[in-house]
Order: C-alpha cells, then structure tokens, then sequence
C-alpha cells in the first residue's frame, strides 16, 4: 500500500504548511464544450468568442467557475479525500481570466485547525491557489472541511480559527483585464436588465428546472479529476444509509447558476465568491430549480457594476416562494446550496 | 417575474416581425467531438479534415446538422417555449459551411400566423437565419410550430398563411464553396456506391439500431443551448401521462443520419432540407433505427450529385420492411421521424 | 441490402489479405477532454502541456491509449462485426506520438486463420496498423478474434497460426520522439516513486473504485466510431441471455489503467501491449476495481525506465487481496481484465 495515496488525515496538517497539488491541466474548447453540455449555460461572454472580444476579453476567455472546479479538483486527494462534510468558502477571488490553452496548477496553505471535541474528526481551514503556466495566480479562495483523524488519541498542539471576511468588499473586486461593458450588446444577451434595474433585496425565481443524469455528474467529476470516492465508488456507497453516489457540489453550483441565466442573463461573470454552503446532498435524477436574491451593489469602472447575489437551488421544489432559511437558520425542505457571489453586470451608461 | 423570460404567447407574434435571438455562440473542436460521442457519425467529410481538404472544403469543415441544431437551439426561447407541438420544417438551405472558430447568430421572420378554431393555440411560421460573425448566412430554413395563446380571447387580426415549396429545387441546391468530388475517395470513405448506384424509388435498411440514453438527450440538447422545459424538467414531466422527459426532436434527426451511413456511406453532406416530421415523441432507452428512400436525383457540378432522400426513423422496430405511412396518411407503430432532405454524393465520373 | 455492410464471415478471410479500413479520422482537444470525463485520467504527461513539453513531447501530445481506440474502432465494421469474441491482442507497439490534428486511418493485414473444429467458426489474427496523414505508422498490434462462418460447409483451405510474442521484448520498446524524464518533477506528477522503487513481482492495489454508467460506455465507443452491435441494439440485446448491452472492452482498460494513478502515478505512457485478455463482460453500473503486478523492468536512455506491468481489473470486488487466477488458469470471480504492457517510468537518475 505504499504507493497509493491514503489521503491525509486531521492529524498530518500543520498551522502554515504549503502543499503544492498534482496534477497540473491544461484547459482546452474541449473542457468549454462539455461544460456546456453538461450545465447548459447560455450567458454570451463565455458562450461568443466575438462577444467576449468586443468586451474587452482576451481570446478564449472562459467562465471562472471552470478554474474553481478545475483547482478545487486539484486539493481534493490532498485535503479532502478523508473528509466527512465541506463546510464553507469563504474569499474567493478570481485575479485573472482562464483562457483557452491555459495550464492551471493548485496549491494550499493550511490556515486553520480546530479539533472537533470529540477527538474523531477536526477542521482543517486552506487558503487555495490557482495559477497560470508563468506562476500568475489565477483564482484564490479558502474553504474548510471537516476531516477525519486517523488516531482519535493523537495530539493536536497548534490550533487556530483564522477570521475571514463574510464577504469580499467591494473594494477588492477585480475586473478581468481590458473589460468594458460600454459596448455590451444587451439584445444579443438576451435581456435588457441592467445594473440599475437590479435592486437589493430583489429576489428572482429562474422558473426552470434541470435533471442532472448520475452519468453527466460523474463525467462533470472526472472532468475536473476530482477523484473523491463518493462520487464515483456504488460498491461502497451501498453500504451507506443513502445507498447512493453522491453529486459533486460543485455541479449544483454550475448548474444553479446556469438557470440563474433566466433573470439574471447579463450577469454571466463572477468576479467573487463570498460564500457557499451545500446545505443538503444532491442525489443524481432529481430536478434542480433556483432563485436569487440581490444582496448588495457596487460600482466599478468602464461601465461595470458588481452585483452581490445570493444563489439558492432546490431539488424538486420550484422556487416561486423562494424558499429560504427560517430565523433559526433551518432550511426549507429541499434546499441544497445556499452560495453568494459577486457578479459583473453592464451599467446601461 | 419580471426579469425571467415568459416566452412568446400566439397573440405576442405579428406578422413580418423579426427576432434576434440571443446568444452568439461560437462552434469548436469540443462540439464536434462531442457530437461525435452522442451520435457516432462516421461520414468522412466530417471526419477527417485531410479527407475534407482533398475534397476542397476549408479547413475545419463541419457537419451542417450542427448548424441547424445551434440555430434552432437559439430560437426556442423566443419562438417555442410555449408550443404544443413542432409541426414542420420546409425550405431548408445550407449556404456557407460551418467552420471551427466560427459563431452562428440566429434571427427569425414571422412569415405567417394562423388561429386555430379553439382559440387556444394558433400555428406561427418563422423564416429563420442562422448567420456567421461577419453576418453571412450559413443556413436558413422555414419552422411552424402550434403555439399556446395567453388570452383565448384576444383578436388576431393579421394572418396569413404562407405558400411553401414542397422540396427545394434542384436548382437552388448549393454546393459549398470549393467542393470537388472529382478525387474523391471511395474506399477510404467506406463503400464504393457512387450516385449512379441510386435509383429513385430505392429503399435501403440501415440494419444498426443505437440506444439514446436519457444523458445522452440531455447533453444533446444543452449542447445546442436549448432550453426547452420538456427536455430537462422531470419534476413537471412527471404530471404528463407519459411521466417522461421528451427526447429533442433534432436528437432523433442525427442518431438516424448517423446510422444512415450503413448503406449511404457518401451521402454525409446535407445541402438542403425539404420537409420534416416528428411522427411521435422519442422516449430515451428506446432503440432507434432507420431506413432511406431515394425521392428524386439531381446533376450538380465538379463531380457532385444530389440525391434527395427520406430518412424514416423507428423506435424498437427493426426496418428491413420499411415502415411507413400509408394511404391514410397513418404511419406504422413505432415511427417517429419522417425527414426529406437533399444530400451530396459523389459521382463515379 | 447491397449496400450496407454485413461484415465479413470467417471464410472472407485470406492468409495476406490487407483491408483497409473506412474513415479516416481527426483528434482534437475535444477528444481529449471527453477522455478525461468518460475515465478520469490524471497522469501529468497527457494531462499538462507544459509538463509533457519539459519531458521533450511535442505540442498537443494525446495519451497513446486514445490511439489504440480510435484504430481498433476502424476495424470493427470489416473485422469484428460478426465476431464471437475478441480473444487476445499481442505485439503491440506505438511508433510515433498521437498529437492534436493528427489523422488516423487504420489497415490489418490477415496472418492468420485457424477454423475451429465445429465448423462454424473460425479464428481470424490480424496486423493492425494505424497510420497518421503522411502516412507514418503510429502504432500496430496484432489481435485475434473468433468469427461466425456463413457456411458452414464452406472449405477453409490456406490456414495458418501466427506465432506471436508472449512479449514485446524490451530493446523494441520506442520511446518517443524526444521524451528525457531527466528533468521530471515528481512533485507536479503526484508521487515520488521511481524506476528504481518498484520491483518485479511488486502487486499494487489501485484502492479506487468508479462506476461506468451505460451512457458514458455509450459515449466511449461512439467516439471512437466503434460499431459493435453489442454496444448499442438493446432491442437485439434483450434477447441475450443477460438482456444487457455489452461495454466495449476499451472502456475497462482506460476505466482500469485511469485506477492505476493511485500507485503508478508515474507510469502515464504506454510504450507497449504485450497482451490483454477480457475474462468477462462488463456491464454499465458495475464498480471496477484495479490492481498492477510488476513482471519486468528495462533500462531505456534519457533517464527513462520501462516496467512491464499486469493490470487486472475486477467488477464490485475491492482489489486488496489481488484477485488473480489459479494454477489450472481459472480467474476469481468478478475478475474482468487482465492486461499486460511495457509503461515508461522516470528514473531518479
């Protein structure tokens, strides 16, 4: 067994420990394509070469979330591969355009320990990294997961809950290099909403709803060489409670905000991630519905504004009501994420 | 409600409107591989870019189905989210080959409206354009679709049906720019049946049967950016008798060319199409299989024939004796395309 | 029916016979990217540009597995289509690196023919050798396979059975054009492991386990323009005893060879198949499981080593054990696949 890779375990990180991921991947039209067979999105930027390019984008510019998914696919043998629950996001900010051809490679440093009191399991805080082939960080974001220890008995001397921001400030947003939205051709995106017609508060049910196949999940998993067993090993799923695969969070988040494309059809690029919960599992064949709500507003330059907005999706449960969390912080029945963003979106000038 | 798109209702259409539909998208080499793994087509036109180039097409050809499917995906949000029913195509013509890099927008012409006596629905014809980054058109194509009213009583005053050809004549077929038959090379293509091999009235069995699965059908169809609800929608599927997701009509249409090429191996390039009914819906997990008809032969240039073809497509029903309508005009248990199209053949010289 | 394809039956065959197979095909960067999504594959020579450019591989350098599916699907339609069972390969060598654009086309040559005592089958052994554009051979195998006789009566006069290497020896191994892992970073790759630390007789469990679903299997075999009947006709299927669609055997090895990262993470590169042997069917939904025995090891130049490696694969059945077969040749139950090739491996130098 010394070839293979146990994963770590709580006990093996240490407070300020770099680790650099394998393997790295170059993104090529083959990974956009998919992505979009695989979620449907539609917003114009990432879906028109002459679109994006007449915003100011570079040549082959592609969504960001593909970079999340791709990094975050990176970490999962190193940090997460003996976890119980991912538990939260948190200052995720994209630095810089993925672009086609462009090969991406992760790192993350331990920023966080807490055991639990129970001594089984602790959580481990990361701060990731994505970068270009030259070393220029791509996207950056902290998330933390509950991880098991291997030893319940062993000792965990430097413990520590780093504090991190609720929310990227505005302040800090990042417009990719060369966008302007002076130009933005509102009738070939689809819909004329612009930043001043989004209010906050605003809440917008998207109306559609969308299956995820156990065979698209599994391929949008692979994609991304996220290589957790629960997504792919049935034999050992079996034996849980569910007795079923479970869905990559990440392919709610993508689909989710696909749909979020009726209602929200100009705010295609996300320029930040606040936050992210999966509040409950997805489970292949059940139909994802969601709805957002405008949470803040930000002014940027070249006929930008930022929009902070929260995606919730449901499965088999439209969203007209828009279900929510009550004053306890419960859930409705049926909500599976509950993620906030900040989203680049034209100004009408 | 007021930012998600509610769709066209029968009395929003007037005639000699024109849509312009969102979202450009640009075609690569990730959609034709993924076509390629959805459908399986082995025509070496658009198989190898050396057998294209020897047959003069520009560089990174590609199947003109996927043009008709990128376009069409773009209308249905404008045109048909609130149809009953797909009732026909007509007038169908190819004029630019798709190319790798290029990206199709899409407009339609209400060319005519017409009630039905219920009030409740009437019938749209739309002339659409699908057309390349710098406006030229690649394909255009006539479409009538039944259409939902929002208000059975609202007045439709202007209505109009409009006079459509049959098929397209063999004298407005267009070649692509370039192409040459004269070296073209039958073994490697895969049969050596030339056009003077097909005689009018010749029915061939396509023999191979070919299972679409309901991920299949949906990445098909996200692929092209279709949003259509039947598609995706199981939640609400599941209040319709069939309790199922409808597999996209286009779907049906390229797994039948693709098994089309056992029997008509040089017949890839689709020049016009004449006409084209989706007999009945296609549930996934069925076995689809097909037959041709040869409908009329035309003389082009540089070594090329037309051969106007029928391509009856099956569900769970082999086609060794040929399925079809008959004198009522009722097709056969199991048929559920019959597709009129012109396509290009080799001649032997 | 004359012209569609019935394949060929055993007495179609002719000792020195070539058949060149129909249609030529060109790999892109979407084939690629749907590799990585139907398998998982995270070895960092196919999966990073930059790090196959460090370790002297051309541009674009496409894993040598996707080669071998591409030209084993050529031959099916004139090889296989009415085979019994594929029963073995041997012999196989890859010459020249498969890059994106590259155009394949495939030809076998008969060497061998041996009717079976019943009369009504025979084996078939043929050279297959795929070639790119300037018609440079990218690689060849030698594989067997059992076909069904149209008569039975039919006399079988020149017959012959090839002898065939148990192994490619190792001074016939090619490395490619190039290729020095003198600068290999072990760290980007994913582990430490050397040449030097791995010995012969070392077995390895893979621990993974990843469900194919019958849709991705579907993709899989499509892609490769691979019709086997067997793959995709449930209609006909259902009549089988298993009432199941077959998965293409190259599904498992590419599923199983994906496995193996999880020990050889350092062995990406296939420079040759010495043999493989498909136990037993494998149907979608099935766990596969993986584990490799080191039979050989070989010193090549430019810090490159070559391990001779076992790799069987097994369906709902863990791997910890080495599930192998016995003294009389009888394999344990669940296994699937027993595959035997030569992988280059970095030195530590």
């Amino acid at each position: 067994m010394g070839k293979t890779d146990p994963g770590n375990y709580f006990e093996d990180f240490r407070l300020g420990q770099v680790i650099a991921h394998a393997t790295p991947r170059t993104i090529t039209a083959g990974d956009v394509a998919l992505y979009t067979a695989l979620y449907g999105p539609r917003f114009s930027l990432f879906s028109s070469d002459v679109f994006a390019k007449a915003c100011g984008l570079k040549l082959g510019a592609i969504d960001p979330l593909i970079a999340f998914h791709v990094v975050f696919g990176k970490t999962v043998p190193d940090i997460s591969l003996n976890a119980v629950a991912n538990l939260g996001y948190a200052e995720g900010r994209f630095h810089k355009v993925l672009t086609d051809g462009m090969t991406l490679s992760a790192k993350s440093e331990v920023i966080g320990l807490k055991e639990n009191s129970n001594r089984k399991t602790g959580v481990v805080y990361v701060r990731t990294t994505g970068a270009d082939e030259f070393g220029e960080t791509v996207l950056s974001y902290v998330r933390w997961v509950m991880v098991r220890k291997r030893d319940p008995d062993a000792e965990i001397i430097d413990q520590h809950v780093p504090s991190l921001a609720q929310a990227v400030s505005a302040d800090q947003l990042i417009a990719p290099e060369g966008l302007s939205f002076a130009k933005y051709d509102f009738s070939l995106a689809g819909a004329p909403h612009a930043f001043e017609d989004y209010a906050v508060g605003e809440k917008i049910d998207h109306v559609d709803g969308m299956v995820v196949e156990e065979a698209e999940a599994q391929m949008a998993t692979r994609l991304w060489q996220n290589t957790a067993k629960v997504h792919f090993n049935q034999f050992e799923r079996a034996k849980d409670p569910s007795g079923r695969r479970l869905v990559y969070g990440g392919v709610v988040i993508s689909t989710a905000k696909a749909l979020s494309f009726n209602g929200l059809q100009n705010a295609g690029l996300i320029l930040a991630i606040n936050g992210g919960r999966h509040v409950s599992p997805y489970f292949a064949g059940g139909t994802v519905f969601a709805w957002s709500e405008v949470l803040d507003k930000a002014d940027l330059d070249h006929g930008i504004g930022a929009l902070r907005l929260r995606l919730v999706a449901s499965v088999d449960r439209p969203c007209a009501d828009f279900p929510d969390k009550d004053e306890t912080g419960a859930y409705a029945p049926g909500v599976i994420l509950d993620f906030d963003y900040w989203a680049a979106v034209p100004k009408r000038g």
